[in-house]
């Protein structure tokens, strides 16, 4: 059965979230009454969908079906999740929500988007308010992982447990934050900063720019993979955190920000700093810079991805239960007939593996059948947990014809053939098809190592077993068109 | 001549300073009286080595030399940049500032790494003041882009001129802050949130590990590339900065951040968060934690680099200077000979170029080669101004053998030479070697192609010219051993 998820209130936040929920194969039902909301809610897809679907290095499965419904009810009937994004009024906010329960089941989870307002002023006068929570996201809502998850003292815990689950099965990081406090945890943050930076803006000290550089090139990128506190307690060197703070500490008693008091909101202000955001930024237009801004975090997450760590982490584990929803995680011993040349990538092309020619770059072509290599021995027991005992494949040889180009986004798939798999050889055939279309072919040639040796050696026992199955079973094919050629060479 | 800089206190900052001058050619004499300080400054220069040199992709000139000195005169005689790192205290400020001005040249830099002193406060009563200015840093200094450079009224023009061009060929980004204020710039936006998050701990609302999570999942990653304004800008949507500040505007006047006082040092403070850190970091080591940290740091960077945006863009810059210093930039009609191959990469493993193997991984092999042909056919004229026109080769065919291993670090060689070239087609033969140990034979079919049409066309008769002339050349070399050869074909 299909899940369903309702989207009470457009705009970018509530098309972010609709755009995680579609992506990952959910259904999404819409009601806004924005005449306009289809349209602004597709700008957000269309960005969903060029930067999300090849964040992870699987396919996400099929995208769900996204309809729009004239009433809340209609919205939320039959719905497993529904999530209010509607203005910041306490009034409007508890009449979507008093609507919202009149029709919604008893078991559906109600997040709020809610920044401003603590879940226990949400409920009420609500019908039933142990079934609501803050599940406040973070823009773009597709790629950021954070949400944090506010109950207050009366929403069950049943109705959290489930909602985190949900979120973490969408490839979020769900933030139990434990104590309701006003604007939840990091847009305490957020405030404190913009709060000081009106402050220099007004004072001359700092133009926007400035300030953005005074940010990206020092600290944001170390907060990016460590936040706050780890940040620190590296620099207290060996003696940790308590060192730091001893040195540090002191200098909390002087007087360097400004936020005693709150900058007043005059036109003045405003002016000086849309005027200098303007002079920093207005070469671009928005939906440029929502694109840079797209591409960019998703080559920095893929580069956390690579590294197992911060956000990169949340993704491994989010692919890991794509894979195994999808059968992407499959050993050989689990398939009855492994005679034809088997699956060992389906993914999406990711933006960061384009080039200056706007197609997949060389390199990554290769590193698609690497993929497929690593899943194929994967598939016949050369796991992470093999590997660590001291045995590994490596290539010895390779050769690729670049058929056809690809772009980003394009969904491919990679098809592996046994051409030859005795003692410590291993000759393998990858075809890599977007569709129907050919778009390239890898011919590998791998010996099993020694990890500490560094030299040939057998691999397993079981290894060889699974691989012999699969040899025997690919010699009843015929050789590919290509094998065994050389460069430049024609048939 | 070789350029010399003093590094006057060692330490993680002087250290950090220490290695981006020395990694970047420059002789670094250090002062520093603690017995321990070439200990400490080594295994800070041990990090900056492993993290570094394959931040750009290209070999950054051979390291300067390092010296100890038994005093501040040896260390600055001669310095043209002096960089004082010494105890935040202004009495130890003004003693060091005095003995390096009475030994240095007037026209040399003396930058204070301070994070909390003014540089009219370090001026006072200084022999020279005009040559005194802040350069503050950010750690770890030999990654991080970052250098606060904030003059006082009287520091001369001439000297801060001259300290950002310094800064910039070491691959920073001097911010110039143009009204001196407590704090500089940046550190004002981390003590904001340092003492949000020390009341948001010691009321219970959130562990330094939730803390850590609220910002490395969310707006920490933003952050690393657009800063604060531009994020804000692009949330405001078409309307940009003036729309947003109309919404988030109001929020202003809510009391939500705690910072109106200041929270109390306390024992019990220090050992709640103390022993919070511990447990959400204590499993690892504080030098694991920093490897950890420059792992993650390199692969964002190298990320932003490949997007060319916000310190990826500053590294960019960076490596083209390189490039230009290293001869690494010049075409074919610069070299009188080219009749042995060229050389078309020279360059450190990054640390993201490396695998579960623990070496370099294949695709990196040939992400390695099609930079050598990337240079190849900049050098032919085949560069970004002539892709841009609408020509460009495409790679149809490779063959690689990897022949040995490489670790990260490692130094790289590619020569290139031309097996034919002629009309649409370009056959090149690719030698990757680690000094005398060949790593790797890269064998690539390219045609030249339109970009309109994606069909195989003539390049301009100056490529043609240029790519004659080498094809010509390397038409007297033998055929190199592997050529023309199928995977597992034996010679």
């Amino acid at each position: 059965m299909t899940n369903v998820a309702a989207v009470i209130g457009g705009g970018v936040i509530g098309g972010g979230w609709a755009a995680r929920f579609l992506l990952n194969g959910w259904d999404v039902r819409v009601f806004d009454p924005d005449p306009e909301a289809a349209r602004k809610m597709g700008e957000v897809l269309d960005n969903a969908r060029r930067a999300m679907p090849g964040l992870v290095d699987v396919a996400l499965p099929p995208e769900g079906q996204l309809s729009f419904h004239a009433t809340i009810a209609q919205a939320v009937t039959g719905a497993r999740w529904i999530q209010e994004s509607v203005p910041e009024r306490l009034d409007i906010k508890h009449k979507t929500l008093a609507e919202v329960q009149a029709a919604c089941g008893q078991d559906a989870i109600i997040g709020s988007s809610t920044s401003g307002f603590k879940p226990s002023e949400l409920q009420n006068g609500a019908l039933r308010p142990e079934q609501i929570m803050v599940c406040h996201p973070f823009n773009p809502v597709y790629l950021m992982p954070l949400i944090e998850v506010v109950p207050s003292p009366v929403t069950s815990p049943v109705h959290v447990a489930r909602a985190k689950e949900v979120l973490t099965s969408l490839g979020h990081y769900p933030l139990h934050v434990r104590k309701e406090i006003d604007a939840h945890i990091a847009d305490r943050f957020l405030e404190a900063v913009w709060r000081e930076a009106l402050w220099l803006v007004k004072d001359g000290v700092a133009t926007t720019e400035e300030i953005d550089n005074s940010i990206r090139y020092g600290f944001g990128i170390r907060w990016a993979q460590m936040g706050l506190f780890d940040t620190y307690r590296t620099a207290g060197g060996e003696a940790g955190m308590r060192h730091f703070m001893a040195q540090f500490g002191p200098a909390l008693k002087w007087p360097w920000t400004k936020l005693m008091d709150v900058p007043e909101f005059t036109d003045e202000l405003v002016d000086l700093i849309a005027g200098q955001s303007d002079a920093q930024s207005g070469h671009m237009s928005i939906s440029q810079m929502l694109r840079t801004r797209d591409d960019n975090l998703v080559a920095m997450m893929r580069a956390l991805k690579s590294q197992d760590w911060g956000a990169g982490a949340i993704m491994n584990a989010h692919e890991r239960q794509v894979r195994s929803d999808t059968g992407m995680d499959i050993r050989i011993e689990g398939l009855p007939d492994v005679s034809a040349p088997l699956l060992t990538v389906r993914r999406a092309v990711p933006l960061d593996w384009t080039d200056y020619n706007g197609h997949m770059n060389e390199a990554k072509y290769l590193q698609a059948f690497g993929d497929a290599t690593d899943r194929f021995m994967e598939m016949i027991g050369c796991d992470a947990a093999y590997i660590a005992t001291g045995g590994s494949y490596f290539t010895a040889e390779t050769h690729i014809r670049h058929v056809d180009e690809a772009l980003a986004g394009a969904v491919i798939e990679v098809r592996t053939q046994v051409l030859m798999g005795q003692g410590k050889k291993m000759h393998l055939w990858h075809e890599m098809y977007e569709g129907d279309r050919l778009l390239a072919t890898g011919e590998h040639f791998l010996l099993h190592v020694s990890l500490q040796s560094r030299r040939p050696t057998d691999p397993s026992a079981e290894i060889l077993a699974a691989l012999g199955r699969v040899a025997e079973a690919h010699a009843a094919l015929p050789t590919p068109e290509g094998a065994g050629r050389a460069v430049g060479q024609r048939p």
